[in-house]
């Protein structure tokens, strides 16, 4: 491995804990600008060793309350946390499902706690990449725990499973009959189940079917996803539900199941920075290059049709170079 | 042109005016099943020339029943209309934001009124390519206009200018401090202006608004968006509705700026079935290819990181064969 000093500067930087260098990279990330890759390469190697959690939920479940908290747990523990907030716009829209977002109180005052939200700008597939190189960042910087926010639009965000290492579908008990319809989806998401509010009525009732859920079937490696019953007005369960979530870690490496995972991805990562580097490149060359401005016409000419014309530009890459 | 006798059977049937048939290759489309190109293919030629009119505009501003009522104005006028209802599910979730959708009234007893929705199915921008190509499929069954209802999220659907030849923007009264966040969003993609609900207070208002704002900047071509002011109960400003979009219509064809949005629209259609296609044949490859497993184990082991890899992999495609 090559020493700090053969590091470029902003990585250098970030090593060095240099919080606004590591402000600047995820942005840099984020938009996809030509700094980031330099950076994200020189820091790869020294990252993929710490938990990266993503929380999940329908919005008004108190997933952010639910982070604050498990924050402040962590800290006891004297673990740093870094904290990505992914903002699910919509790529139809390219506008964002929350507007404000609460910001999570301890970064303000913390050195050992830094967040950061996260936009997808209108490309899909993209947000889960950049969120991977944002989290890598972070432990770079040297954060021990990555949580990851993400918002289904009113279910559970699917998507997190190439991000996180550990995924915690946060649910309130009276969510019961979404929880039916979400069954299957929850199933491969879900590696512990939080209900949340769990002083609300219905929540022994809400705990009780998930764990017979979680009872009918049983996922890759053998875990089972535990059920943790948590509030946070007055807090509790929040131990419980940390303990979950390391329980977990501790299984992925116990079992190699870590290595697997991680290795499905990374495969995801890179289909996802291909797809968006072959979109970004066929747009200009269906403008610029004769030969694709010439299939274009034919397309726009109707004589040959869109089908057509993408196979033709496909196969290269799908059936290698 | 080849004549319906050298067609495959499920493409005369279409042309024939088969609506089980149609339905049939709709879903064929949307899955993107191996049956679907070769009908698409077959057709494609005999596409291009009906108006393809997006509605879109957030949740709860009425555009199902504005559509009821278009769809009405367009059999009094004796022309047959497809209805295609884009689905919003994100791509976090997989799932609908509507739900229930309703389904449009007349479909069901009037042979001249087609339905159909359209679900992402998890891809993104697929759902662009797959609803352009059930627009094309409903045209080559004989339908006069194409009207395609999407939903942002909240907000006004941006892909709709890859689908649709014209969009209308539908908003409410009370949405006129979204309206301003809006601004820049709505001029890229009004080429009317709808302002529902119009026997709201502040309907006045925001009509004013929305001229001031057309009145700010001219689109290519030196089209100006009407703002059409229209209720639905009790039915008004339809038939004025119909005459703005009627009239950009005639515009496109008067400036040949029909051929110049179709042109960016195909482009946009290749782009996104390419990414599409790349996508589906590398995460295979990356699976099975010794080449690219290789690859793989070594991003997984740390010795070259995923952008490095996406890089590789993208080259073939993003310089040409």
């Amino acid at each position: 491995m090559t020493g700090p000093a053969r590091l470029p500067a902003s990585a250098r930087a970030i090593l060095e804990g240099d919080r606004r260098a590591l402000a600047r990279a995820i942005s840099e990330a984020e938009d996809d600008r030509p700094g980031a890759a330099a950076v994200a390469r020189a820091l790869y190697a020294r990252t993929g060793k710490v938990p990266i959690v993503g929380i999940t939920g329908p919005l008004g479940v108190g997933k952010s309350s639910l982070i604050n908290l498990l924050v402040n747990r962590l800290r006891e523990l004297d673990r740093t946390v870094g904290i990505i907030a992914v903002d699910p716009s919509s790529p139809y829209t390219g506008g964002s499902v929350l507007g404000d977002r609460i910001r999570f109180e301890r970064s303000a005052t913390d050195a050992g706690v830094f967040f950061r939200s996260m936009a997808s700008r209108g490309e899909a597939g993209g947000v889960a990449a950049a969120t991977r190189e944002a989290a890598r960042l972070m432990e770079a910087a040297g954060f021990d725990v990555i949580l990851v926010e993400t918002v289904g639009s009113g279910q559970v965000d699917v998507a997190i499973r190439n991000i996180a290492t550990s995924s915690v579908v946060v649910l309130v008990p009276h969510l019961g009959d979404e929880v039916q319809t979400l069954k299957a989806g929850l199933f491969e998401i879900a590696d512990v189940f939080c209900v949340n509010k769990a002083d609300l009525p219905g929540a022994d009732l809400a705990r009780r079917d998930l764990r017979e859920l979680v009872g009918l079937g049983a996922r890759a490696g053998g875990w089972s996803a535990p059920v943790v019953a948590t509030s946070t007005q007055p807090p509790s369960g929040i131990e419980e539900l940390w303990n979950a979530v390391d329980a977990h870690e501790q299984f992925l490496d116990k079992t190699g199941q870590r290595e697997v995972d991680e290795r499905r991805r990374l495969s995801v990562e890179i289909v996802e920075r291909v797809r968006g580097e072959v979109g970004r490149a066929l747009s200009q060359r269906l403008e610029h290059d004769p030969e694709l401005k010439g299939l274009l016409d034919r397309v726009v000419a109707r004589s040959i049709d869109p089908r057509t014309a993408a196979d033709r530009l496909a196969r290269p890459v799908a059936r290698g170079r």
